[in-house]
C-alpha cells in the first residue's frame, strides 16, 4: 500500500477581490484518480482547488484557492507520501499586483503584467529522492515531443499527455509515456477508464516496481 | 403576465485555447430570481454564462461563453421581452489578443493588454423603450453610491446592491434602489428568499405599474 498525493483541478490568481485568471479544469480526472487510488487500497491525500465534484469520502481533501497555496500545501504533504500524481491544472501566470479593491471601469486599456508562478511539479519532482512522481501536460500541439520535454524538466517517472478536448468533459484520450519515451499505454473512454488504466501502470511500475 | 430576461453566471475571456479571464459569480441568483419568476407566473429566457447550476425546466435557456456571445444573445431576446433582469456578472475586460495556442512559459513575464467589453445591461438599458430594466451592482467599496450612478447610467428602473460576499454564497444581502435614490427595500437571507423579494418589487412597480 502507498499513500498518494493527487493535486486536482484548477487554481485562481485574482487580480482583485472580483476577478482572476484561471481555466476549464473541473476536478474530474483527480476525482477519478482519486477513486482508483482507494480501490487498489491505497492512501489518498487529495490538493484541489475550486471545483464542483465531490471527492470520495476516504480520501483526505485539502482545499486551495491559489496556485501558491497549491504549493505550500503539496509541498507539506509530499513530505509524508510516496509519490504524486500531479493531475491539477494549476494557473502559471498571476497578476505582479493584486488590486485590493475592484478595478472600476474607466473606459481605457487595461495593462496586466503577469509572472509565472513556480511549478509545482518540478519543484517536488527536483526534491523527490526516492518517491515517484507522475505529470501531465495539456498541450494544444506537438502534444507527444512537448509532453517528454515536460517529463524530462520536471524529474517525472511518467508523463500523461492529452488535448485540451480533456478540460471539463467527461472522457479522456491519453497517452503515457516513460522517461525512455516509450509510449506505454494508449488509454481514451471516461475518466474512470483512463484512471483506472493509468493507476494501474502506476502500481505496477511505480509502486510494486516491476519494469 | 410578463416575457422576462435574465442574464446569469459569469462570462470567459479567454486569453489562449485554456487560460481565461472570469469571476466566482455561480449562477445561483439567476437561478432563484428564475424559480421566482416563473412561480409568479412570467415567462423567463435565462442567457447564463458557463455555471454547474440546473436552470428550472420552464424557463428558455441559452447557454453563452463570453462577454460578446452574452451581449448578442441578450440583445436578440430583449427584444420580444418586457424587461430585463441582468444578474449575470459578465467579465467586463478582455485581452486585446487572443492567442491562437496555448502559451508557453518561456520564464518571462507576460504582459496583457485588456481592453473593456461592452456593458451588457446598459447597451439594453440605452434602447429600452418602454420596457424596463433592473440591473445588479457588485461593489467592495461605497456599495450605495456606486451603485446609484450605475443605476443613472445604464437607465435602470432599478439597482439591486450587493457585495462581494454573495459571490458563489447560498445567501445575500441586497439593497434594492429606485431612480429616485430610495432604499425600497434591504433583503437579507437564502438567494431564493432575496430572489421572491425582488420579484414581488418587480412585479409590483414594473409589471404592475403600481408606485
Amino acid at each position: 500500500m502507498a499513500r498518494i498525493l493527487i493535486t486536482s483541478g484548477p487554481t485562481r490568481q485574482y487580480i482583485d477581490p472580483v476577478r482572476y485568471l484561471t481555466n476549464g479544469s473541473s476536478g474530474r480526472m483527480g476525482r477519478a484518480l482519486t477513486l482508483a487510488a482507494l480501490e487498489l487500497g491505497h492512501e489518498v491525500v487529495v490538493i484541489s482547488g475550486p471545483v464542483e465534484v465531490d471527492y470520495p469520502e476516504g480520501a483526505i481533501v485539502v482545499p486551495v484557492v491559489s496556485t501558491e497555496e497549491m504549493m505550500a500545501a503539496a509541498r507539506d504533504e509530499f513530505a509524508t507520501c510516496d509519490g504524486l500524481i500531479g493531475a491539477a491544472a494549476p494557473c502559471d501566470y498571476r497578476p505582479e499586483v493584486i488590486a485590493s479593491s475592484k478595478i472600476a471601469k474607466t473606459g481605457e486599456p487595461l495593462r496586466l503584467e503577469l509572472v509565472e508562478t513556480d511549478d509545482i511539479v518540478a519543484t517536488l519532482g527536483a526534491a523527490k529522492g526516492n518517491r515517484w512522481v507522475v505529470g501531465f501536460a495539456l498541450e494544444t500541439e506537438d502534444h507527444r515531443i512537448r509532453a517528454l520535454i515536460k517529463l524530462e524538466r520536471k524529474h517525472c517517472d511518467l508523463m500523461v499527455s492529452n488535448g485540451i478536448e480533456a478540460m471539463h468533459a467527461t472522457d479522456n484520450s491519453v497517452e503515457v509515456l516513460s522517461p525512455a519515451g516509450e509510449v506505454l499505454a494508449q488509454i481514451e473512454g471516461s475518466k474512470t477508464d483512463v484512471a483506472t488504466g493509468l493507476l494501474s501502470i502506476v502500481d505496477a511500475r511505480l509502486i510494486r516496481g516491476e519494469r
